[in-house]
């Protein structure tokens, strides 16, 4: 039974079969019927509904929800398409043009949660790339640049702290190159974090959109001074592929590892019993003991009376459940229990009065250690190159980022994605070259830029 | 400024006008540019957000949430067509078989919150009838009949608390007849409340499935017994819609009014002030009361400074949030506060140490008063009729619901919604013909029924 639970393929040995594995067996998901789409079953929604959540507690002292039609009329796709390119922003700027009318009306903010279908071409992979997904898409509009860029960086570092509090996963963050950003922007900033295969996986965007989309939709303001001006807006989206980030980051060859602050459930309670004197005893322990963990955590306690604990274990292991408890008739008479971290798999056993306090304590490092261990891993896996070998080496090789000082010329990025099978994933905010040409083509360095081959 | 903020048209003189007006002016919702769907704007957006909010809850514990694929292949489609018809259930229950093996799997319960699309050739109205909306649909799965017949009746009972308790909108609940229920279902339930037009409108509806889906779906199970069986389906639903009725059913003519419970803003304070010394303290002391509030209640200061005192009245008024606090300077002279209630518009003066008392109190009485309200208009407009001439005529006359001893045949049920213009909305649970004939047809009575008008 707990064979063909369990994960068949190694993480390290074939880390994209491994993936998919994880994902259908701990029941995150499913594959649909129509090609490249999926379905998002409870456990896989369930963390999505924490990312909503703690999302949504970040934004709303500022942010509106709202929600607009799936059904954009040609006539205003066709609007945008000659201008930028179709996507979302047509339905809602049309609005915004109606809707702004004086300064008195900015800045104005809404978000939307829903979904999005795009016919992707290339191949399609479980959360990370799906021709429907789930997303957040903030928009708003400002009176000035100076608001637009306050605004895409406090939506971009609520992002940060949202993957790394909470998921866990550290991410490096800067401005995308001219090749990488958003046609229809300013300029775009980024999140990127390293996947296990060497990867980059773009995390989540915040856009400046500068005055481009107002002029084409016509939103101008009169200002308090009654003169007419175009709006500065800006957009910031994160999307179901970090469902897929936390899969591959943190999960081993026993499937998901959940980061407590994201899981959907922080502790299981395994009973243990061997006949039905002890298993009334110890169940009513176990519940005993979920009422007390209740207050503060979300717990589950496993009674169901069809399965071993054996299979329990694996059960929950799979699905990354962060803290298990054990309780047996040993326990009872001991006044112990043991507690199994899911990250290490170490099992330690405490006094029953010590238990609030030693999940709370057990639960904290769980999300330290993992956070701490991907950390590690990223940064170890930054590259700075003496040359463009050593840089296509370590790129064939998916070693990680390769940090360089750049010219930042289309024409040299073009050069770079084509002879060295790399992307430009960032440009640094804080590091500024130190006198260097660039790398590539030998001009002037004029940022410091993050590359790797990317999802 | 106040005139253009107001409201144009009489409830009682242009119902469909003023409903309209409303919905506009209270910025709940706007026309889309595709024909027949809206655009659901922030304040609209959170009553909804609060309608999942509080219907999660009740559900959670034994519910879980999930997403499905917008995109279903005609492959799918065509298998229910051609027995039953179209809708989503088609491609979950293509994953029910999938996902159900054995009676350890059952019961399933699954929930998701979407958008849906329906392409209406019936004139469409903002709320409650759009070519797209949202919804939430329940879909579960049991090893018997009884169970089914529970699990429909437990998803009705909780639409009829959070409709009643929470909306303040009293409703009829009862089963479908044979020509309204839905047709791929064993029997269908239904909330049916009644607009201020004489008008009743479907609230949502619970029905269980019986094996029917099971058939065509092969959703089969293992027994305990180790034998084949289908499962029994039930599948219950609620939509946008339930907005349009609150503004139907609480609005007046000064705009919307909403109950407490289901308000995004329950209490909205107003500071007033004439020199920038009183601004000064008065912001203080609005501040300070804020902050006293915001541990209990949902609150907003309107400390806008581009606005008068009697624009933000108004402007709250048409919002209808259900409490307005004024704040001025004789007010912190003599420690007092004025409150102002959206339903009576009635102020009440209070002393500055009762305002939390004060409040809770008045909320509750709001949310009580409105329901009470609703529920005697609902009450006095239930009529048992002598004939069908009676009949026809407290139908043509919108008068409300006609309730009669009936034969329950679908001929019957053809013949009232061609002769009379009458729809069965429900048939009593409770209620039992006491030996009368049908009204209609002259053959025995089998059934308690209500008939009207319906959206």
């Amino acid at each position: 039974m707990s064979e063909e639970l369990g994960i068949t393929v190694k993480k390290e040995e074939n880390f994209s079969e491994w993936y998919t594995e994880v994902i259908l067996k701990a029941e995150l998901a499913d594959y649909a019927p129509t090609k490249g789409c999926m379905i998002i079953k409870p456990f896989g929604y369930a963390i999505w509904e924490k990312i909503q959540e703690i999302f949504n507690k970040m934004i709303k002292d500022e942010v509106k929800n709202v929600y607009f039609p799936l059904l954009i009329p040609e006539r205003i796709l066709k609007k945008e398409a000659e201008h930028i390119r179709p996507t979302s922003e047509t339905i809602m700027y049309e609005y915004f043009s109606k809707w702004i009318d004086s300064w008195r009306d900015l800045p104005l903010r809404i978000n939307q949660w829903c979904n999005i279908v795009r016919w992707e071409t290339k191949s399609t992979k479980l959360f990370l790339r799906t021709r429907e997904f789930l997303w957040q898409e903030g928009h708003t509009a400002h009176s000035t640049k100076e608001e637009a860029d306050k605004e895409v960086m406090k939506r971009l570092l609520q992002y940060k702290e949202l993957i790394e509090k909470y998921l866990a996963i550290p991410v490096l963050i800067g401005k995308k190159s001219e090749g990488e950003k958003f046609a229809g922007a300013l300029y775009t900033t980024t999140l990127e974090a390293l996947m296990p295969d060497g990867r980059a996986l773009q995390m989540g965007t915040s856009h400046n959109l500068g005055q481009n989309f107002a002029k084409v939709f016509d939103i101008q303001f009169w200002t308090k001074e009654h003169k007419r001006e175009y709006v500065w807006q800006t957009s910031w989206g994160i999307t179901t592929r970090l469902i897929g980030a936390l899969v591959m980051v943190h999960g081993d060859d026993k499937g998901l590892v959940l980061p407590p602050k994201i899981s959907p459930i922080q502790v299981v309670i395994i009973p243990i019993y061997y006949n039905e004197n002890e298993k009334r005893k110890v169940l009513e322990k176990a519940k005993e003991i979920k009422e007390k963990l209740k207050e503060k955590f979300e717990v589950e306690l496993d009674d169901r009376d069809q399965y071993t604990p054996g299979f329990k274990f694996n059960y929950w292991e799979l699905k990354g459940i962060p803290l298990r408890i054990e309780i047996g008739p040993k326990d009872l008479k001991e006044k112990t229990l043991v507690l199994a971290r899911r990250d290490t798999l170490e099992k330690i056993k405490i006094k029953e009065n010590e238990l609030i306090e030693k999940v709370k304590e057990l639960l904290e490092d769980v999300q330290e250690s993992l956070f701490k261990k991907a950390k590690k891993f990223l940064e170890e896996r930054i590259f700075e190159v003496k040359d463009c070998e050593e840089f296509k080496k370590r790129i064939e090789n998916r070693e990680g980022f390769v940090k360089i000082e750049w010219c930042s010329s289309l024409e040299c990025e073009e050069k770079i994605k084509e002879e060295i099978g790399a992307t430009c994933r960032l440009i640094s905010f804080d590091e500024k070259p130190k006198g260097k040409k660039c790398l590539v083509c030998g001009k002037e360095a004029k940022v410091v830029a993050y590359f790797a081959k990317a999802y």
